[in-house]
């Protein structure tokens, strides 16, 4: 029996694992002020009392990796929650309506054959574990939710990464960013 | 600004739109009998009180279609609540594991290079309209949800089409199917 992909449910308030230490607008409107996150794998339909915001997203299946790119990257990804990553961010995007109205082969080649969106991932492999949540089907307010986990050494290495991928071309696409860096504890 | 994908919810019952004449499982368990079907365009997080059950999935975007093969569909593809398509069938489908662990060039291959899935719904145009919706980010038990509206002397080729679909190697991967069938009033 399939296990349908788990939701995520991303809980900004006064309380929660992660530390918020800043929140801005990469592109659009910014998402209001909180102290902490709380991450959470299971369906929260409203969200709790006290809390600022609550971005709901789902793990889902790959839309555009080939078998080659899931083996490679699979050499290299780290996985969540190691001891020395104590520094994470939080990168809710939506894409426009043009983006969605391409056809499957227009948006993979944009994706990889024209923005390499996968090999600018490689380069900072293995220091950034990520996992990537849809949340268009969803019906919230952003497309994607992508969750990065870092060293405090490796903090340089993920602005330059998040540096290159709003230079592509896939970019051009995007209509509203928000960057959430957080600390642990 | 973008609006996300309409979540549509198909809520079986003691009243609807639809009249169900059949319910029967292709593969798996069936769902539970009910008289009605209706169908709404939007959220409802719980089943209304007296319905039998209730499916939820979004329109989403396309997941293999090609610029090539959208453009061929247009052309062709008849729009839902035509006068004469007094027809209809509801088929959700849930994919197993094993598809949905596959990388999209090769869900792709199946998809389409292998099992023509595109190609086998195109013979059957325009005299059967459907819309595809997605249910398997919602954590519905249910991957996909599709909605079929035909004349009744296009029945026999409804159900050719039904017949030839899951003689394909993509039909492999489908774990449960329920074909249920309506009537409008």
């Amino acid at each position: 029996m399939t296990v349908a992909s788990p939701i995520y449910c991303f809980i900004a308030g006064p309380i929660g694992a992660w530390r918020i230490t800043a929140i801005h607008a990469a592109r659009g409107e910014a998402l209001p002020a909180a102290s902490h996150l709380d991450i959470v794998s299971s369906t929260i339909a409203l969200r709790p009392h006290g809390a600022s915001w609550m971005l709901r997203a789902s793990t889902s299946n790959v839309r555009y990796s080939t078998r080659n790119e899931i083996a490679q990257l699979a050499e290299s990804q780290p996985s969540l929650g190691r001891a020395e990553a104590t520094k994470a961010a939080l990168i809710p995007i939506r894409k426009s309506r043009e983006w969605w109205d391409l056809a499957q082969d227009e948006r993979r080649a944009i994706f990889e054959e024209t923005s390499k969106h996968t090999r600018i991932g490689q380069d900072y492999l293995p220091s950034i574990a990520r996992r990537l949540h849809h949340g268009r089907d969803l019906g919230e307010p952003f497309d994607f939710v992508t969750w990065f986990e870092f060293a405090p050494e490796h903090e340089a290495r993920f602005d330059e990464l998040v540096y290159r991928l709003r230079g592509t071309r896939e970019w051009e696409y995007v209509e509203r960013e928000v960057e959430v860096r957080l600390e642990r504890g």
